[in-house]
């Protein structure tokens, strides 16, 4: 059963008035009653339609500055009567209540508010009370009430009305309830996080996230998984120029890319991430150097993986990109002649990002009906936060070459190791159970790729070396400074093994672990 | 400036009436008249104290069966009124309406409602529109109106109202405001995903996530990281029974562990986890046997680590744990004498997951403002998924080996090999951008660690070979069958060579990708 409802009247409520005019043809077509307020009420009126103010329909004056409007109890039950309820029928005749069929509600735009406003005052005034109340209302009684809360349904609606000729379905006004009861959540959602942010309220007892569609992806981590990607933002600040559809994992990569690339200095730096993880890092000024020291830290995995250049592209360098197979190359703008040589792969995805930030200073791990919610990691190291524990004394040149490994450390999945000679990855050891595992891979990915020896290059490991055995070996490869966080019971005797060894040894008060 | 507002007044509609009698002294004491409205009403009237039905102070009859209480001007303007507003203030007198300082509401618990009940109609009467908008009123005023949505936060009211003689101040209306906002988006949060699920709709174009807070944690995975737990259920049912509190990296552990262990069969198999990622994983039959084999896959990582027995553990099983060193323990739980002797270790904690679940079927993987969210890979592999594509057919052992090590695959972070022996790993090589580097640490560990020789082992891919070189490295190893995702331009030449070498080569549909 479609279980078709005559639309008799309708309340038309709403902030953003762009699409109005297309709405009022159709409902003056089947004779609906049209109730409204405010700057609603004069348009609907400029454009040459009827329509009843709210406070006549009510007969209750609009009070408090526009404060108190709808929250009447003859709109609230016009709106949440079941239509085949003997009791609520007398309840209606006996107040003299009209039927309410269909609620247009959209609401204040709290979120653009915030965005553009610092004015506490102003900020409050745009919590709408009045329109969430009405839309709820008439979503909890979609069975006999359509309800319509995102201008970009205005044109189902009329296609609905003319095809019911002045009535809607039971369907669609069930579709329409679920969008409005995702819109009040995300409303909702919205208000409560700028309150907690504001009040400085970290971990609320109850709390709420929420994001808009960006888009339906054509599927997630794996084929048989679906997926979609959304945003807190109105958008994510990425723009793709070229190639097929970006993917789950592409998105996946793109931002474990740009939370690095974004972190260097302006116009600098090279990263290649494979599976989410950087297999080549390099902050060389000179930007061909520093996408041939990334690139050359593991080229094997490099293939098919994607390269973030925090910097614009031009001719020359793209002709260089084009030597290699890479899913996504992603840029601070592309010169037009370099975007005409990258475009020549049908293969490759170009990304400008240079608006993209990282905005955000908190992270959750979801686990199915769980999740651990924390600030994000965003400490980076300097000079200030490390201390030199060996005798040996790093140079100026070492201590900028541990300051930047450590740095990159933090991105790579733990137990993580990095080599890096100068200013370039030269071996990433990343995923291992054990710390001395991910010693011998970065040692191996160094020692089978780099044409310079691993002669005084740093180690930078992401927590501390519980014993001295990863120590000794990346000594013996030919590493000269390490740097790690302090705090293992052990730590003496790994001072003890770097002084024994001439090497520099610095720690860290903070650690980087990532899962 | 503490900005005291004296309470003239105060509404009272709430579900939950437990903690009721505990408010009603201190607004008797200070003259404060009380509004409400159905059982709250009689409840009060019951305990001995005064109070006016809301339908007599609105003047204004409670219709639709209770659907239409408080949505009245009267009653919201009496809240929403801004006090110094000379406005305002003329509208109320002209109004004869009065101002309303104190709201305390709870809402129909519509959570417990969806849990324990099927009936639709009863589901949707249970969505509260009187509720959240009294709420929001109150919260959006809180200036001057001070919200209680908690029934736990009574006690602080009574401290409040007692030290203010009867007012309140701006700092705890504040807080309570805060603690209000995010009520009502946890509340509308549940409603939407209600409505969502009820309606299929995975991807709507506004999708909010919330959760109760379980507790704070110490930090996060680093310690400059400030972190705690939610959950959307009201407890995530693992029970801590000895040990220092859990950590959030404990807590991730943790989850990595039970999504391993609770896909077995009941009362068997260990799973041994290290950052995170499986170290060793076993389904022998006999427990001491399985716990003995996963340990064994890698002894070196597994210290320090945690371990999920699928089981009930007893007495003799508690014995041999206690020769290692294990930072958790789960269990499906313990024989008390077993508990006796696990609990002379303070530094382990123990976790009864006996009534651990893992439900829900989506991921959601955050960055910062943005998050991928997806279909939980929940897809066990069977027979019925695999194709046999070399000559060689596979046993029923092998086959089973097979599949064990496939389904094992989709826990390891990509790219995954994982080696098997009857039902144990013997290998695991994860986290990888290349490939044949995980077959070379997997290989690499099984080497080292088995007592057993490679022979006759299976190993299982995450997803296809791109080339040759990983299966010929795993055929060279010892390994006699594999299991993989077809979907390699390359996979004739895989088969030819498994057909060259006598190998059993098994195709999945699906890929088991995670990041």
């Amino acid at each position: 059963m479609k279980n078709i409802v005559k639309i008799k009247r309708a309340l038309i409520s709403i902030s953003d008035k762009s699409l109005l005019k297309s709405l009022l043809p159709v409902l003056s077509k089947y004779k609906i009653e049209i109730i409204s307020s405010g700057d609603t009420y004069k348009k609907i009126k400029k454009f040459g339609f009827e329509n009843i103010k709210i406070s006549s329909f009510t007969e209750s004056n609009e009070i408090l500055g526009g404060r108190v409007k709808t929250l009447h109890p003859k709109i609230h039950a016009g709106i949440l009567n079941i239509r085949n309820n003997k009791n609520h029928r007398i309840d209606l005749i006996k107040n003299n209540f009209k039927e309410i069929d269909l609620v247009i509600v959209n609401f204040y735009p709290f979120k653009n508010v915030i965005k553009k406003n610092n004015d506490f005052k102003n900020i409050i005034e745009s919590i709408d009370i009045g329109g969430p109340a009405l839309v709820r209302s008439a979503a909890k009684n979609f069975h006999d009430v359509l309800v319509i809360t995102n201008p970009k349904n205005y044109i189902d609606v009329v296609n609905e009305i003319n095809k019911y000729k002045g009535s809607t379905s039971l369907n669609f006004r069930q579709q329409m309830a679920v969008n409005a009861f995702n819109e009040i959540a995300n409303y909702d959602s919205i208000i409560a996080n700028y309150f907690n942010d504001k009040f400085n309220i970290k971990f609320p007892n109850k709390k709420t996230f929420t994001g808009e569609l960006i888009e339906n992806l054509r599927y997630g981590e794996n084929p048989h998984q679906k997926a979609a990607i959304y945003s807190n933002e109105n958008n994510i600040n990425i723009k793709q120029l070229h190639g097929k559809k970006l993917s789950f994992n592409n998105y996946n990569d793109i931002f474990s890319a740009l939370s690095i690339s974004k972190f260097f200095k302006k116009n600098n730096g090279t990263v290649i991430i494979k599976h989410a993880n950087p297999c080549g890092v390099s902050i060389e000024k000179n930007n061909l150097k520093s996408f041939n020291l990334a690139f050359n830290c593991d080229p094997v995995s490099a293939y098919g993986g994607i390269v973030s250049c925090n910097f614009k592209i031009n001719k020359k360098f793209a002709k260089k990109l084009n030597q290699f197979y890479f899913e996504i190359i992603i840029a601070n703008k592309f010169e037009r002649d370099a975007l005409k040589i990258l475009k020549k792969r049908k293969n490759v995805r170009l990304i400008n990002a240079h608006n993209f930030q990282n905005k955000g200073n908190s992270n959750i791990l979801f686990y199915k009906k769980n999740f651990l919610y924390q600030d994000s990691d965003d400490l980076i190291t300097n000079k200030k936060n490390l201390k030199v524990v060996s005798k040996k004394k790093p140079s100026k040149h070492e201590m900028e070459s541990l300051i930047f490994a450590f740095n990159i450390c933090k991105y790579v999945k733990s137990n993580a190791i990095v080599l890096v000679k100068d200013k370039s990855t030269i071996g990433v050891g990343s995923g291992q159970p054990s710390r001395l595992d991910s010693c011998d891979l970065a040692i191996n990915k160094a020692k089978r790729f780099q044409f310079r020896n691993l002669l005084n290059s740093v180690a930078a490991s992401d927590a501390f070396f519980p014993f001295t055995d990863g120590l000794e070996k990346l000594i013996q490869s030919g590493v000269s400074a390490v740097i790690q966080p302090q705090g293992s019971i052990r730590d003496r005797e790994i001072i003890k093994l770097a002084d024994k060894t001439g090497t520099v040894l610095v720690f860290s008060k903070t650690r980087h672990f990532k899962h």
